[in-house]
């Protein structure tokens, strides 16, 4: 993440990764005040063994773009509302990426959803994940029967 | 893809892919015009072998978003400039999807960007496209090389 | 209703729904966590006597145009205002529709609307809706001027 | 239409209200300039027989809101692209109507979306509209598999 | 105004009127809910010896537009922030009035303005307000000078 | 004006103004090259006859705000469609003034509308002016009845 | 600054340049309300030994270009977030700045980054100005590594 | 600039420079796909005697963010208009720069200022430029009257 500011925001994604058992490192690291230490960590990553970059940043959110300059792996970006445009800022300055350097944009704020990509693109790899991710489709849908049941209730009550 | 018309966009990722030698199906289904078959490509998708879903889309583009839904595949979205608002719905509907179902949001008509994020998510299983993923970003720099040389020459003549 | 969460917006077309003694059944039904059942809903409502289908999301807000693709009814879709990009997403994503498959829009958060709009609909077929809508319009009127003597005596007390 | 320049668009509307034998009349009526008249025009609607009115319009898009306020019948309004501001313009001006009076609003230039919508709507009454759009749906779905036929073949020829 | 819920932003441009010594009406006059008396009220004020009308509103505020389609006066319109859209919608569906019937808009939740644009445009004949607006503006000048120096008291005590 | 590339767009003011038999200068005047000769002819407007100023302005559109400032006049405000932008840039820069000083903002490229604007606000003065722009909107009412005979026409023929 | 409410944002900038040892003046100056004492300054500033000017105004944020227009000094420019367009007024109307007259724009809000930039622009003369900055830089980075180390603890108490 | 399609709009920068006599050195550098060579170079700058880094780029244009990074440098930026979204993703992506690394953002395809303005800064050194530059903005307004005087033709022609 671009900096601690975006713990809250970025919690959620290790919070889906420990869930689905995946390791994972969680750094602080800058494309603009700690330039050289966000590409060295990045142009390591697939060497010490890392197979996803997840990078969230708000503002002119260069952080996942930086990365994905020097990385063969795929980078998740996550564009964090944290400045009068409400996060647009941080959503173009990602998706809209120049032919060749890719960042998977997910929503604006959305964490849980850039852990979600993750595994999947992991479970490309290891199939106990895809069992994993069938699974919590289940229990998605499982909850929405829920959250009917509950509406029926307040139906009833209106 | 939604659409045959999105075919001049869509062809730069098949173009892309052909180049790695990944393999692909190229096929026309429409989130609103032949639901239930796309739905039915999606869930078959992983197990007749398919490892990620790239999904082009223009307008109140929902394709991508509802093979999400019924694919523990990681799904790559592509935004197309085809309305009055140039792609800014499609792009919104995508990359703003709900916490569950994540879709891998790239630019507006970026399907370049979509194969090659794609190559890169099969790399993390196969290592040969990660060395093919590293070749290409030198080809990238060397190009951007000449490139400068063409400017230089430029400016002599300006 | 995609999620619970849109209760407090779309409980506000239930009420006008009431108040006209319209029958309604309302459910949370997902176009992304529980897409088959959705489209079972939507598919069937004709045939077990539904006339309209009212459906509330926000976000990439696919859950109107999803239930459009596989029913004749109208559909009618409610943006709600509940991301950084206040609701804007959700109606790009309704409203946008592709040709053949059209999904009354109405404002963000427009519930109340939606709902009189289904009663406009369903008054094509039956009068007696059509003379409490044209005595609604005539309350209303009557409320404005209830408005414009407090505002008398505002300008009064200036 | 609020001009005779929304011909282009609006026509649409007409040739699939002639492809599905539902009777129309098509008038210019400006919200603007001949506003009398035009609420003249709404308000007899529903008293010499009309069951929907759909309304065209760029810019400040007024009309459909203002018919909309005279008349019970549902009103369908299309947001023309006709200014620098792309159709955005009209179409905040149909979809936001205030508590009260709704504009089913279908997207920028979507007048075939209209009309397809306003079968829908008569449908409620005559159950022949309901036959044909199912059957409408069944021709777009074999469209789309002509579409995919097609791109295979361009696949084929890459 | 359109609802008595404008009253907190237009009540400013009363105050503005008294300040100035210039006679006004005001009322709650809905462009939706009775439009023709809102009509009415427009069509008569010039010969009742109006001069100018503002019109605040919000949502897809038509208000001013309405207005402006049956008199000959001078409106001007006040956007009103008042949705998820924060003002956006009133203010296109407002400026961007087609060719022949203007509306003078001004800021968002500008209602001083509007009143002071009032008094400007009534000052083209009554010359005792141009030189009230003159001593208004030398009024604001010296404000400006106050201001200047309470700023530098705030950066001596930085 | 700010500069004569503004022409094709401002001529249509004076022609409306020479048609309502209203005296005008055209100048080019830049709030940004020429700011003290703007200022000056602003400050002595009024004084040498003037009752109405219209400025044309495109990108960030200075020159009607920066005139209003030192003119008791009112004054309307062209925003010009010249930039990426597309007028957003002109219109936000006009439009929203702050409290003290209006601009009577028109639609982006509305010089038709700024003339006739600047002849309602002349006929609170001149009673003639008053009976041409009620003449002028009865010439409007009849081309719209012109154009909804040509639309039957072409209904007819469809 | 174009008004004392500007302070808040506004104080940040001077803290910086304190930090730095540059000398300033700060100062109320309204490009509406006090236009040519604005001026005035502008025009004298650079004779009087100011090297940069920074302008913070919010709404139709016309001081910055006015400035600009009198001075051969480098003019930068903070759009600051005032009015319910959330500051993209007063962005659009710096940064869109006609050809001949530059505004150096900054983040909405960005007050400490336009000194920062002054504080650049002064180190173009001060090379002491340029060790401290290059000082400043390797303050952040550690910064960042402080947070590093932060997250780290928090991860570790997930 | 970020690539050699950028030179059509970047190339009105070089005319400027050189028209001032100032020295410079033009390359393409990609922030994504050179990047440590545009680092490198950036980093250099300071040290082999340039004053002023012009970083033009569209798209998701990380270019002058990450020049700034890197060098102590006051660093200019260009957003080019080269997508769908018409360099409003270029902007954002560099004016919304965070605390601590400033961009000085000029208009969409600004070349011209951002030369302009690193003549400014240069200036605060070089009182040679600052005189040119009051003679340019003589030229200037001097062309502004050569424009007054062929409107005047133009309107005698009407």
């Amino acid at each position: 993440m671009g900096s601690d500011s975006d713990w809250p925001v970025m919690k959620k994604a290790l919070e889906v990764l420990r869930k689905f058992g995946v390791g994972f490192e969680a750094r602080v690291a800058s494309a603009h005040r700690t330039t050289e230490q966000a590409l060295e960590l990045a142009k390591k990553a697939h060497e010490v063994g890392y197979s996803v970059i997840i990078a969230g940043a708000g503002a002119a959110a260069h952080l996942p773009g930086v990365l994905a300059a020097v990385t063969p792996l795929p980078v998740i970006g996550v564009p964090i509302n944290g400045t009068a445009l409400q996060g647009v800022d941080a959503l173009y300055a990602m998706v809209q990426m120049p032919s060749g350097i890719p960042v998977a944009t997910v929503a604006i704020d959305g964490a849980k959803n850039a852990a979600l990509l993750a595994v999947q693109i992991l479970s490309v790899k290891e199939n106990k994940l895809r069992q994993q991710l069938i699974e919590y489709k289940r229990k998605m849908a499982s909850e929405v029967s829920e959250k009917d049941k509950k509406i029926q209730q307040l139906v009833a009550e209106l």
